[in-house]
């Protein structure tokens, strides 16, 4: 991390990128109703934090912090609800230490102490949950420890012939990245979050990232995995592959923290791509959109990006003029030409009605296609607009799902009228709503909104808790998953619990007890 | 099934494919040292069957048998140890009923009644387990049932939309490919078993099918699954993608009938492939056609077939003459064109010292290369043959593993050379060990290794259970799994338990006291 930046405690990012007022005033215009100037940042100095509850174990003193700023930054996620109560000078539940590990040994000692001690354990990656997976809520510990992997950072093993790397959970996305580049090598996995999550809260939370079809998962590159539970190391062999019984990484991979702390993982990587290829198509009907998207993502031709925006969500990212529908398509590779894969595509998308550019930008090592940058470069702002929105009093948050393609138009047409009757309901006028698909399958796809609303005063978390039961509900009686790729955490909890089999859910809570017989991993977060 | 064909109860398929007595004394002159004459087919009428233990459930009667044919057929799989004994007319654990369920309610019931009456069950597919997972070897239970699926052999539902069937987990390979014939679709997952094994038995072994590269088990086919569980029926929803929380599917694929029985899954399907390449390659040295198969599992061409052969194992199938290794690549697609990636295939083959056909055969639509031919139909012949020379007193078995790229020169050298002197050490004189890969990954690969061996008279057993230690002992000394796609049953539980995280095992072993509380299903396989 470059010295001049600071990370925010309340907000996403950056502290130096968050929106300056007069910007946020700005976004406020989007729609009316909302306030005539921002809520102020908030300061840590204004914080009336609980005391510590515990002192930090002796022998790992050093490695643990109790500053105020420390335990904010280490209190919420980062969603929407979070950022508001932030702005409210609302820490709801600190936790009493933050602890930095420098060795796998140091979370085996944090663990042991904290079994012995009473004190509920938060693995904390980069804290970019946006589902309350990293707040602690519960009420029968005596303490909260907030256990911060960020200084387990390494890429510790390359091997090059088997293109795969042992990378400890704590890197960042940039970090790791940064030292794969040395070798010529890749991962490839950039969430949204990218440059503030880590190794390990991708791999705990199942995250979804670059590959729009395929490889969507981060759980498809994992080779092997290296959890600390609190009745010791699960480590799985190196293997490209195996049918010897369940998968052990399965039962880690979206455990979230409540049945151990991800310490290490081989990673499969690869050499960066030096082909390119890139096209954006616009459709006047999003749902012929769709069935563009579904034939693309049975065509086997595996395209790296293609993402379907509607007409709101390509206004809103610079990628389309709010009249049409676009579909931003990518293609890359090592070695071999995309051009004609992308070609193909085009044909495809032609023939559901698409207007395919005469000449695709980016092909083969030339310059992107604008609409994907503009696409992209939005992608990364959005969180920090997010926030200025927030600021200026209005409700934005996004959630996403997965459905099989029989059922999505429904879904998505149920998911609107849902959304709008409850915008209407909460906040008496109505707001924006926006959808884009993010990752296709060829049996189906993980359409994702954006709710923009102009909240009652004073009544934001309310009234978007109020539009998250609406949007759940839908998602149940479809059986739509409650999440594709944002995890469980806390506040998914009572969809979650109506979409895993009873029989797994016994099982999981049995696994649970056995590894965290003390129950202090993360409580609340899936079981529980 | 034709009713002019019987299932053998004693070997592999059809009992009308056997090979006569003449072609076993061909076969035997394979190698010296084997018997003058087969030992003759074994009768069930000269089976000494313990009498049934229990009472089939009254309720059910009509579902169940205690015919000795039926009960014998269902003792055990179809590995070389369990021909071997059956040749010599030794059911050692015959189950005490057979029983069919037609509905997914009497799988229900029987496991109730199962649970009160203290009776083991036993999930059966097809029966062709080649690791013990069909073979109850407990003491402590009253009787032991064998659940044969074979009555839930429907595709019950066909989304052509989202390329999706719901099928019956008794479904076996044909009768499933039959049914989804009729709408233009396929599964495309051929095991070597297909024509003999289920669906439900592929799903709870986590098979290694048709695909070489990518989709290589039948894990990646699954949408969803439907399980009885003796405290509940776990039905997971249909999801082309989740991230919540970890995968329910993913602890009962490869759970081995210990934690449920698998009743039906919505499974990804797809137009049969109307475009087909293929061609086969010669190499001079193993090794540079690793290096071949690595550079091609790693260029994301994706070849559907990728199968290294080894000298012996070329010529062993006739697709070789015995003094090159033999790589058959194949690729197929529906509606895309593959005598591209065929081409670039071939390109990269030639770089690695490979020599390539001049024109491959087989470009989209034209004849199939014969060598892959030769070995297709050797490979679908090949159980059949072993039973013949099992009947000509000979060792014959094969293994099979995973590692990566790195580490798999050294594995196969360190496998051919334990299996050298355990060959002589346990028989007295040389044996044919033969190689090929099966599957390949950008981080590694599957090696598939055929074992023919001259036993000591009336030792094969104790012979094969030697090279097996010795097998084992350098998967387990090199980190390779006992198993790709060949299941863990009982016959590799000494290597498994070495191989699964202890943390991980202890999960397991609670999720199973919690889903199967009378400890009924399966016992021995994987857990207890």
């Amino acid at each position: 991390m470059s010295s001049d930046r600071t990370r925010s405690w309340w907000g996403w990012g950056w502290e130096q990128q968050a929106l300056p007022d007069a910007e946020c005033v700005g976004f406020g215009a989007l729609l009316p109703g909302l306030r005539d100037a921002p809520r102020p940042v908030p300061r840590i100095a204004d914080l009336d934090l609980r005391a510590p509850r515990v002192a930090p174990p002796a022998a790992l003193a050093d490695r643990c912090s109790t500053d105020p700023a420390d335990r904010a930054a280490h209190a919420q996620g980062k969603a929407y609800r979070d950022v508001v109560r932030a702005l409210r000078g609302r820490i709801d539940h600190p936790p009493d230490v933050v602890a930095r590990p420098r060795s796998e040994q140091d979370v085996v000692d944090l663990l042991d102490w904290a079994a012995g001690a009473g004190v509920a354990v938060i693995p904390f990656g980069g804290g970019s949950s946006v589902v309350g997976g990293v707040e602690y809520r519960g009420g029968e510990h005596g303490a909260a420890l907030a256990l911060d992997t960020s200084a387990l950072d390494r890429v510790l093993e390359v091997d090059a012939v088997s293109q795969a790397a042992r990378i400890q959970a704590g890197a960042f996305g940039p970090g790791l990245e940064g030292q794969l580049r040395e070798h010529g090598l890749t991962l490839r996995h950039f969430p949204q979050s990218f440059e503030f999550s880590t190794l390990g809260g991708w791999l705990a939370t199942r995250a979804g990232g670059h590959f729009a079809t395929v490889e969507t998962h981060v759980d498809d590159l994992v080779e092997s995995l290296r959890t600390v539970t609190p009745i010791g190391i699960s480590s799985s062999w190196r293997l490209p592959g195996s049918g010897a019984g369940p998968s052990p990484d399965r039962l880690f991979l979206g455990s979230e923290g409540a049945l151990g702390v991800i310490t290490e993982a081989w990673m499969r990587v690869r050499p960066r791509p030096d082909r390119r290829a890139s096209a954006s198509v616009r459709f006047d009907d999003f749902d012929r959109g769709l069935d563009a998207v579904r034939a693309l993502a049975q065509s086997g031709l595996r395209p790296a990006n293609c993402r379907l925006l509607d007409p709101g969500e390509a206004q809103l990212s610079g990628a389309g003029d709010g009249q049409a529908s676009v579909l931003v398509l990518g293609f890359e590779a090592f070695g071999v030409a995309v051009d004609e894969r992308l070609a193909l595509a085009l044909e495809l998308a032609a023939d559901h009605g698409g207007t395919v550019p005469e000449r695709p930008a980016g092909a083969d090592g030339g310059a992107r296609d604008a609409a994907a940058e503009a696409w992209r470069a939005t992608f990364l702002r959005m969180p920090y607009v997010r926030d200025g929105l927030a600021r200026m009093g209005a409700i934005v948050e996004t959630f996403e799902t997965a459905t099989t393609w029989d059922r999505i138009h429904d879904l998505c047409r149920d998911l609107r009228g849902a959304l709008d009757a409850a915008i209407a309901d909460v906040c008496g006028a109505p707001g924006l709503v926006n959808c884009r698909l993010t990752h296709v399958y060829p049996d189906g796809a993980a359409p994702y909104f954006t709710v923009i609303a102009p909240a009652r005063p004073d009544a934001e978390l309310e009234s978007w808790d109020a539009i998250k039961v609406a949007v759940g509900e839908v998602l149940v009686s479809h059986e739509a998953t409650i999440t594709h790729h944002h995890a469980v955490g806390r506040d998914h909890r009572p969809w979650y619990d109506r979409q895993r089999p009873e029989p797994f859910a016994a099982a999981l809570r049995a696994a649970k007890r056995e590894l965290d017989p003390a129950a202090i991993l993360n409580p609340g977060v899936l079981i529980g």
